[in-house]
């Protein structure tokens, strides 16, 4: 390990997230809100401390292995979530540390699960930097797909950059920095356009931003209590699905339509898995609450829709309680949990293109039994995958239940309900936000210990860096000295 | 496909219920309990049927192929159940002929569901009969270790031959049939060593054998309506809880303890992996439940050792109703019923052996992340296991799922609650028998809707017949003529 690195790398990102402050703080001074000092403090504190690491080490040798990569995102997210979580407890919006900590973890890995009872009472800038890390989590999401996850050996990568028929991600073009490039300007484009197209819709501009930050990172943190419903404003739910939709999809596939042709998007097989999914789920969901929770077929077709879109793209907003639906549309949302978006977008789950492979995997296990001498592969679009990185993906899916299964029984010590423990659990693996019952759409995660906090602080974690970065970093031997 | 062999084998299969009606017969004589005419009647109807198809059809080609074995376990299990079902039927024990198919399918899957409100009104022999479908099936249960499950991809069975260290299953002895007599003759002792021990212990010989039926096939189904609880004797339920704990086991394992020494259980890992569980789970729950549902260590031991073993075998006997203890003891029984016992023992569930080899797979995975280049195998016991076993083991696991996910999508229809829609298709796809809430130890499944009780005894064939026998009749392919 390079600890020498692994700090300098760890300062430079404090200090990108003091800049990333900075738009806090201005909206501190415009609202004039009593939390400029807040602001003001921790981007010092956090330049004082990154400065310090980033510029007082001077490491020999400066190569970054992949294991010190490892060690930096793992390490890295918790770093910003710990300085992050200072202006939540500077500013006495949050008073436990530990709900802080929740609430600021809670918004880079864009979950939006909230200790929060009420959020209509905070301070502009406040609710403005819980949202924004939501904005920043989307972006560090995209880099992870270029750099880290294709190399962890969770398969879902290999297999989407060996079905992209053109230029696939990490080599749209031949620098990683200039691929992300091209991400982040899709990525700030879709920003700046749902920004506006939310306040033609009738948003105050800073709900309008709030909301877009929630959106683009499928995060679901809203400056509402009652979310997206209190507008009840069918376009802006009609732009938030939209948009939530969109960053559900694989962003490479953006590059391609704007270089080629806008039909590549449909071609991918990935995306029709994702889009046939959402469809069928909007049509079951909609068919179950007309008659039962809303009386015309328009209304169920409108509430159905927005919450699909906003469960399977794990961003949690809500116009309705969902909680209270019929259990068939609350279990088709379960089901969705798990799913998440596609590989390669701010989406978090375990992503269609897996479960995708997993069913064409075991339909040829399934013909292997029949025609014991037949030769079976796996195809994806054009590319058959390789068993390797088949088996990759059967590890992750049982790796997934596995810390789906020991976060259950650790958060179940508190003695809630069923509902409850496994929906929290999933809601926040899978960065999604809210679950059902006590965690629901119109509940919170403030009853919750504080041992089921951190417990599922860290499932949030593990779900966004894709369970490996934080695995490896409990296996002994990845601390051990070796020539690599 | 040899439709000629498959209907004849139907018909010989019929023949043998037919004779194992007989014992039920004779206990409606000794209580003469207006059951005899019904048992009767079953049997004549089962040796019409049976002899027609296993005479009347004279085959030239007389080989069995793989595929006629798939359709012949399949349909095979199916037919008994619905002819068992006919003395609940006639006799008016259960008016719904879907609540007989249901109990019967519980019966011979071992699985242990009962519709039943009431059962120490029923007829005796009805009763016994019940039990003794149990009986049956787990004698089923051993054969298809023998005979199908090595070649069905499933891989726990290759893993468990590459594993034990002498002598296999499957080669214990050089044929299948004189294996089959060698695990039958220890299933055998076992039966009439617990009907002698239960009686010993003050069980009236009627309930020995019905609990010995129930604990040697791990079924579950009573003759009392508070199942084991009702006797409050600690030492019956000590000896329920050892016989189940054994017939969790790995048959073979007997066979070479005989042939060896008695050491030899203990070096088996899978053995050791699933006391393992058993211990740390009793331990976890009487910590539990000490102070909370019982107010002595030693009751806390006493309910919790029973439940874990009862629970983890798939039986789902009950001495305390669990459903009402605190969440995390919950949870772990929960977790449990996916785990099972051993491959080749009565018991249900994913089986030992496939988590065993998930978890060590999945630990090369992680290492070969931090050393790519390095070599790295799966061993259990002595053995390295080929990535192939592995790779359907993982595919199972994936199947598992999906199966619980769909099953849980049709019963959720019902509307019940999360904790009765998860528990019922849990504790039937692993063959347990109670749930939590309305299918718990003190409920029963009389409240679901016909669907979800065909789904169910759905769930419970397919979980019995690990999955592929069930999935492979639904491909189409399946049925096509190929030259094999």
């Amino acid at each position: 390990m390079n600890y020498k690195m692994i700090f300098k790398s760890l300062g430079m990102l404090l200090i990108c997230e003091a800049i990333a402050m900075i738009p806090s703080l201005i909206v501190s001074i415009i609202y004039s809100d009593s939390t400029t000092k807040v602001f003001s403090y921790t981007i010092s504190i956090l330049l004082a401390v990154g400065i310090f690491f980033a510029i007082a080490l001077k490491p020999k040798n400066r190569t970054i292995y992949a294991r010190d990569g490892f060690a930096i995102v793992a390490f890295g997210w918790v770093m910003i979530s710990l300085f992050g979580a200072l202006p939540f407890y500077f500013s006495g919006a949050i008073p436990s540390f530990i709900d802080c900590i929740f609430e600021t973890v809670s918004g880079f890995t864009t979950t939006g699960s909230s200790i929060l009872q009420e959020v209509e009472s905070l301070p502009k800038a406040i609710l403005f930097w819980r949202s924004f890390t939501h904005w920043i989590g989307g972006m560090g999401v995209l880099i992870l797909t270029l750099a880290l996850f294709p190399i962890t050996g969770t398969g879902a990568y290999q297999v989407m950059i060996a079905e992209s028929p053109g230029p696939i991600p990490g080599k749209l073009v031949p620098k990683v920095a200039n691929t992300a490039k091209i991400l982040y300007k899709i990525y700030i484009s879709f920003t700046l356009l749902e920004i506006v197209l939310l306040v033609i819709a009738g948003l105050p501009l800073f709900d309008a931003c709030i909301h877009t930050f929630g959106s683009v990172g499928t995060g679901g943190f809203s400056s509402r209590n009652a979310s997206i419903g209190s507008y009840n404003n069918v376009l802006v739910e009609a732009i938030i699905t939209i948009f939530t939709f969109m960053c559900g999809v694989n962003f490479s596939l953006y590059y391609q339509a704007i270089k080629r042709d806008f039909k590549a998007i449909f071609k991918d097989e990935e995306f029709r898995f994702y889009l046939g999914i959402v469809l069928v789920a909007i049509l079951f969901i909609t068919v179950d609450l007309y008659g039962e929770a809303f009386r015309s077929i328009g209304e169920s077709i409108r509430y159905s829709t927005f919450q699909v879109v906003t469960i399977i793209t794990t961003t949690g907003y809500s116009t309705a309680d969902f909680d209270k639906w019929p259990l068939f549309s609350k279990m088709i949302l379960f089901v969705l949990m798990f799913i998440g978006g596609c590989a390669g977008s701010t989406a978090g789950g375990m992503k269609n293109i897996r479960i995708l492979s997993l069913i064409k995997s075991t339909k040829t296990e399934i013909l292997r039994i029949i025609h014991p001498r037949g030769v079976y592969s796996v195809r994806i679009g054009e590319k058959t995958i390789e068993e390797k990185y088949l088996a990759q993906i059967k590890s992750f899916f049982f790796m997934y239940m596995f810390v789906f299964v020991i976060a259950v029984l650790i958060v179940s010590l508190d003695g809630f309900d069923i509902a409850t423990t496994f929906s929290s659990v999933a809601a926040t693996l899978s960065n999604i936000g809210p679950g059902f019952a006590i965690v629901g759409p119109m509940g919170n995660y403030s009853q919750m210990s504080v041992l089921s906090k951190l417990v599922l602080s860290l499932t949030m974690l593990i779900g966004r860096l894709e369970i490996y970065p934080m695995l490896l970093l409990t296996i002994p031997s990845f601390w051990r000295k070796v020539n690599i």
